[in-house]
């Protein structure tokens, strides 16, 4: 099992000793050990040869993740959102109207950010915990308005949705064939299928404490080439301002394993290490086992009384609700002094909600060893819970 | 001494073996093996009571750096210039005029930036190595112009001139008293004295990679208060567009430990160590021991005829000149071949500038190993070097 730190917990009389911790959030995740030793390896210059190698076969690795050898994937030191950022100034024309799709808080973040950027920003809303629905989205489109872009999250962290991102950016190809369309992938990036060119996409954002099994701070930019096209003046209405996250100065620099400035040389490292081990170990199959673990966490949960919150459940998180009675956050300091780190709800999900995840580096035990954490905690909290009750149906599909 | 990695470099029958290169370049730097073990620790969360203990003690440490304690040091992920934008942004209103201090790639790098921001730009120059004149910047602001921000750099790394902010910025409060002094002390922090309050600086941007010998991937805002109040509504004008870098929006949230997006924890984690070792290290004795090294170097270079190139020299990097004959590439590879990284000369200066540094983790017998190697990068080339003539003068200079 992994996802075990030096920071004490409890007296060490509990199950888990003083000196480990699960962190079992969505994000930032367990990573593998090869990927702590190359963060330890003695600093290296950005401009020499060796560095520059390491730069090109993340940007290669990273395409071939996202299913578009030889695309340009640009890395930006950052969080996610300054990645999405980036991404959207390059892309679309400053002031351009843009439909923002808003099913959680990520969602939300996305409108704020772009009406904070000055686009004419409208919303089409879904429930939190629901997937957006194919034909109320092409109803939309027909009907009211033909935006210039369109945001989407793929993965909803918040709610534990998995939009259906193909199905989606096809109507908005039927629809609204000019809109470019901008998907937050921050959480589904190696964890879910994702494939930008096959659907048609305009930009793929995601970040490196997610999937990818890397410590946050670096961010990942896919355009599609539409995208890098009409972003380079604007539709003549120029582009937002920005420099150093300016896409376009940076495109020629990247592709010789350059960058405008200094690079986390460190992280780059690391996500040469971690990205050689997850292509290495098959990206199929590690998106299969996301989703097999996630799928026993959530039966964890429904053994509990906690019933599965996503109508379409991504592989990234085990987004659950409490039972009546059962505070969220004391499930999670429960767990906590446990040793075991899971995620709360966000925002209006925050008391009932649970988000435990096994999308850092981990294996089926860690689910097992979840699902038992919960059964404690449910105990701790003076639920009778019978011995292995939520264990038994974790292992029932991890076996299937 | 420090800074050995693992690149293989040479067949081993140099003088360094084949598993060691030391990396003497002005940033990245190397850093202490205690950083780089808390690099190497498991990922932790950054909503955890211990992630926001660190980064509090992060800012405050760095607070004790800038010898402002209490003041808010902002922490961001990126790189110096990203940590430069976003407090030109968060601190000068939209549009402002705004006069750039050149001397350097750096100095013009703002002044791009700044154009590229929506500022009316002007430019202040000197003549790359020289110091700014304090009379010649009075003369300017008396009879031309009055701008509401002016933007400085403290120490140059591309000329290797440590400017008098000081001075520099009295003369701005006295001739331009409403005008924000934005000062690039990127190489400076944690090198050379920097008392932005008592200086009546407005900003100060850092890095992580520098003097604080961390891996790069953290940037550094310090605002004063009237840039913390002017900014809140641009005098009216509002702000140039930020999001993932509004440091106003993140202000309250840093207080408290906890950041609007997920920050790059392990170098968070890092920086800690980092700092605390600084700390308790002694700056006042650190910064007088990069200023003695630096002489060293300097020293070194003018037993080879290679002549100082900054007129008032930084402790950050020692800037020289190669003598007639002798290309600056060939001497950066020729020490690469032997296992030593320094810099070489950007822009207009490659062909004939030098930069090695001692401004990460070292002591002393790193300024007497990068004297032997110059000597022997002399020789490689054909120069007939008494054996120690670098490394003498070296010493000398250690020892006053």
């Amino acid at each position: 099992m992994s996802g075990r730190g030096r920071a004490p917990v409890g007296d060490g009389g509990g199950r888990r000793g003083p000196f480990l911790t699960g962190l079992y959030a969505p994000g930032p995740v367990a990573v593998p050990p090869e990927v702590l030793e190359a963060l330890a390896r003695p600093v290296v210059h950005h401009r020499t040869d060796a560095f520059r190698a390491s730069f090109l076969r993340v940007r290669a690795a990273l395409a071939e993740v996202l299913e578009a050898p030889g695309d340009d994937v640009m890395l930006l030191t950052g969080s996610g959102t300054t990645a999405f950022e980036a991404a959207l100034v390059a892309a679309v024309p400053r002031g351009a109207r843009l439909l923002a799709l808003r099913g959680g808080k990520f969602g939300e973040r996305w409108a704020t950010m772009a009406r904070a950027l000055g686009y004419r920003v409208r919303e089409h809303d879904v429930a939190w915990g629901r997937a957006f629905d194919v034909d109320g989205l092409a109803r939309r489109l027909t009907e009211r308005e033909r935006p210039e872009a369109v945001t989407l999250v793929h993965s909803e962290t918040s709610t534990g949705v998995l939009h259906d991102v193909a199905a989606l950016a096809a109507v908005v190809r039927a629809h609204a064939p000019d809109a470019l369309i901008l998907v937050d992938a921050v959480t589904s990036l190696a964890a879910a299928e994702l494939r930008p060119r096959a659907w048609g996409l305009d930009a793929v954002v995601a970040g490196s404490q997610k999937g990818v099994m890397l410590p946050p701070g670096l961010g990942f930019v896919w355009l599609s080439e539409r995208a890098w096209a009409r972003a380079a003046d604007g539709d003549g209405r120029g582009r937002a301002s920005a420099y150093a996250l300016d896409l376009h100065r940076e495109r020629p620099r990247q592709r010789s394993g350059d960058s405008g400035t200094t690079p986390a040389t460190s992280l780059v490292v690391a996500a040469d290490v971690a990205l050689g081990l997850l292509l290495e170990a098959g990206l199929a199959r590690r998106r299969e086992a996301l989703g097999r673990r996630n799928g026993a966490l959530l039966a964890a949960g429904a053994a509990l009384g906690a019933a599965p919150f996503a109508e379409r459940p991504t592989p990234a998180v085990a987004a659950m609700t409490t039972p009546d009675g059962l505070a969220a956050p004391d499930v999670v300091r429960a767990l906590a002094a446990r040793g075991v780190r899971i995620a709360g709800g966000q925002d209006r999900l925050a008391p009932c909600l649970l988000r435990p995840s096994l999308l850092g580096h981990g294996d089926d035990y860690d689910a097992v060893v979840l699902a038992a954490a919960l059964e404690d905690a449910w105990r701790d909290l003076g639920r009778a819970v019978p011995h292995g009750a939520a264990v038994s149906a974790a292992m029932a599909v991890l076996d299937r």
